[in-house]
């Protein structure tokens, strides 16, 4: 078993990796998964995410897991945040119930099985691997990253009848979906009765630390999974919320209150943002839903990303849209990595 | 001297005046001015506001000032505030130093004076023109609403020799820094020479109370200010800060924090929004200024807009972007309305 | 039985009615339509097909049926076309089987008849009564230009239960083919059968004449059609062909041929542009589908807009977006108004 | 000396190489150039133009010069063209006067020299020896393609004083214009005095067979030209026309006639496309310079794209935006590889 640590690196653009060199190398052989914020679209054609993954997973000398997420809308600044085992674990090094890490990557996923069961169960998998590695149960875990694929023109075009959208854009959505609920079978928050209500459509079955992204970069899942385990001596600390809906300041503020108690410090932020399926926010109406010149996604980001980066005084944060299945309809989980006083 | 009234209205879509018949018709004799969000990109070929200052001009029985500013990105939703005169000031109504409301109207600023020195002096003399009515001075405005024309691309086809600039988009930003001067220099924040220094460039030249916003759909400076007039008796007031960025939250909790000792109840919110033009936010690399799919105005308007909506709890409020000259660069000045409570 | 005119004028802005003092009194008198391009994005949120609306219908001294097309994308250029009633019709005016003109409006469509077959023979007997007005039979249609309705987030909210998407943008493509289903079953194109068949999907039934856009400026269908009619003196003619894909140079030019074969001169282009829904081209992948920044519709007109005005050498022409079972999948119907030589 | 070959590749994404396995072995020793269009946004932040180079300069075993222009918009197909030289080049196989090819790279463009005169002189240099290593007079090029620099935002952040502008977006045309400028002074269509004029703003100093197009994938110019050399035997020629504007499709028509009379066919297209500066085409105003949601650049690719796919009949070929000094003031150069009968 050994302790987690993370480490944020800005980058000038998505194939920068100069920061790279700012990494001792004994951290650096450490270095298991990369999660990162890249400038692009975030959703269909978006190849920064891509070329991020690319160049990241060439510059680092251990194989990694790569979960790159794109848009960085508004104050939200590109990064990347590397995430690794610590060459040692000693009491020294701080009390027991640390921060540890874990990764795993499905089987590639046939167009046929996104969006349906068998994603969802692929990806259950996954995580209960994952977990393993970590030294922790799945119920325990604070933050689920999951990088799933798309549906591609291409693959819609030759396989119609299979797939489960022929809309690239919502297969997205549908990826996110299933990967979510796999997070939550996973973690217990839902059973197979739950995971298939929400595969029929019921938004209120999701799972309070899930965090999942798709693209076009990857043909397989990449998860990676952050927890607290006991026989892990560090300062690092992982804590989770849900946000209610997009504008809900005071379940992150509770959250960060009681880093504060502990005298901690904020080391990353992960959180998840969306538009609130039902067109509105507390009640007032929101055009997220129907601006044709920006995509829903990219609203959310920028909104949830303008609140978070306010609350925390950073910007360099991870902030994912599409929030399906993740926190209730219009909300979504908030992970904070912490370090104790 | 009257004491002034702010109701906030919930809209369908920009020409959707049906708000409009749950307000007092004792209560709509009195409006002045109506400053409203509209639903279109904000920048060059929104519609929106065109569209909503004739349909709310319209629906209007008195002569109002219309400042429609475009663009609710994020949680943003789209409203009007109608802002007004109440038919009496009675002792009864409250304490003195209650909210009170100027407008004016300028005369039409020439394409050849757009973005330079007489438009900032023809501002000034409006400003200060709608304190005096609302009983004031103006360096006690609590908010300088201007709603200022642009260059559209006929009108620098034909005077191409005279306009300060050969772009539209750009003469909406040249526009809104000369009214914003324009407010400066009637507050006495800035004399002469810190006017001619901003025109210059100068960025650190600025108004605490100034929210400009341009559009086609006015060739005049529609001019709308709020204050606390010593002879009004309200429950009514209005404060304002300024963020130091687009993340400073702390100014914007310190505001409400003086309501909440007050026991107040927050009414309506005024902000303004923009990218750090230095390309970063407290040190860290911004993506607003070089996204080449949404321009720099819609990010900031997201991600301020965000934040606000959460920190108040309320996502129809008034959030416009491009501050030049309003609050220090890459910040703005935000003005709440409140309640005694 | 009259005579029909054709006067294309340009516009500054879509309120812009300033082109109208160009235009003779007793010609003024008999305007019955506009059709006009404006240069919003053409999508949900476009609000200068309703700015255009409101300003056309009120600046034209008799009822109009207004036709507003969103999207002027590339090289084409905002106008009007004002369709109407010559004041008189000789002999001495042209041959017969000249140039004629019906107008009509259904009935509000009740959102839950949109897009479905309700709407679709509710649209099928206005074109027939409009054509009766002009004075030539259906089946001798030249075009038939629809206005329909869309379903906005607060209705698709409110009947979520009754209506047939829970899109905004995609309820626009569902209006626009019923509509469309509806041209073809007056003009005999298609029968009751052949009709459900599309609305069931089947993208290979549709008019060789229709031209459908949606939009939420209004609540009924709109609808003008122009034809050739024997007892019509004119020197006028509308003539159509129907492009295949989107790049089908060959048809255009084959009709403009006839055109120059005749000695005449076109007056004015009304097409159709789509993207491709297979997303091809002649066999080469687009990405008009899968661009998350820019919807196909927008592409499609800025493509097809860019052959057709090089084609004619004319910007000012109407090219609408989104052409479901008008013309082929990918293609579209262009029909010609042109003068004798 | 050695002919040339041309060989047109369709992608799946950007990094799709997976075409090159059609490509046989003989051939692909001899690649020497990758000309590509990718289905970014051709803007600023378009990551699709870097993955691509990286994909494919590492695809190729012999080093390759890239020029990447990214846009695909409306009907334009996402491809790359292969140019490179042929095995041999004996009387067999065609003609003296075949089409022949030469490529150069430049030394890095410092910051302070992009857009200015030395960048010019430079780009000169390169076109000259690239000329030369094809066989034919710089006077006599058909094509002269060039991949160059802009300045990003981090640069303009450290050297303010100086770069010749602060805007990203606005770096790229002026890398444009300067490149061209070289192009324009090595064929001798300019002399010092008229790239100075052009540097100055002159657009009426123009190269008519320049093509080029700015990434923030490239520090240097990348430069490939095509001509037709007295020394070699081969069935391609390459021809140019220049558009006098985005709708002249009758200097393209009497081009392909040329190609025609020869009993030829049409290889590829490469030609360059921009919104007119002063706002018209043909006396009729445009939209590209004044919609806030999608780039000028953007629109002239889909519109000028649509009218030459439709005149060849082939969506995959090479339309580059953003035409500073490449044919006269909204038109551009246009030029067809093409092989005799």
């Amino acid at each position: 078993m050994t302790a987690a640590f993370v480490v944020r690196l800005a980058t000038g653009r998505p194939d920068d990796v100069g920061a790279l060199a700012s990494v001792p190398p004994e951290l650096l052989r450490g270095v298991r998964a990369v999660a990162g914020k890249t400038e692009g679209n975030g959703c269909v054609n978006d190849f920064s995410r891509a070329l991020a993954s690319l160049a990241w997973a060439g510059a680092i000398p251990t194989p990694v897991v790569t979960v790159m997420s794109g848009g960085t809308e508004g104050v939200l600044s590109p990064h990347v945040t590397l995430l690794g085992h610590r060459p040692d674990n000693r009491p020294a090094d701080g009390p027991a119930g640390g921060l540890a890490l874990g990764t795993a990557v499905t089987p590639v996923i046939p167009p046929s099985e996104l969006g349906r069961r068998p994603q969802v169960d692929t990806v259950a998998d996954a995580v209960r691997e994952a977990c393993r590695a970590g030294g922790f149960p799945p119920s325990s875990a604070e933050l689920v990253l999951v990088k799933c694929p798309l549906l591609t023109s291409d693959v819609i075009a030759e396989r119609a009848d299979e797939v489960i959208t022929h809309d690239t854009y919502d297969s997205m959505a549908r990826s996110r979906a299933a990967a979510a609920l796999g997070v939550a079978a996973a973690t217990g928050e839902l059973d197979g009765t739950g995971v298939d209500a929400g595969l029929a459509g019921d938004t209120d079955r999701w799972s309070s630390v899930a965090s999942t992204s798709a693209g076009a970069e990857v043909s397989a899942c990449h998860v990676v999974v952050l927890g607290n385990a006991p026989a892990v001596h560090s300062r690092l600390r992982a804590s989770h919320a849900v946000m209610a809906d997009a504008i809900d300041a005071a379940s992150v503020q509770a959250l960060l209150a009681e880093v504060d108690a502990a005298g901690g410090r904020v080391v990353q932020v992960f959180a998840k943002a969306e538009a609130s399926p039902d067109g509105a926010v507390r009640g007032r109406r929101h055009t997220m839903l129907t601006d044709s010149d920006i995509h829903a996604t990219r609203h959310a980001r920028a909104a949830v990303g303008g609140l978070l980066a306010g609350l925390v005084g950073e910007p360099a944060i991870y902030v994912s849209g599409g929030a399906e299945h993740q926190g209730p309809p219009g909300g979504g989980p908030v992970t904070v990595v912490w370090e104790l006083g």
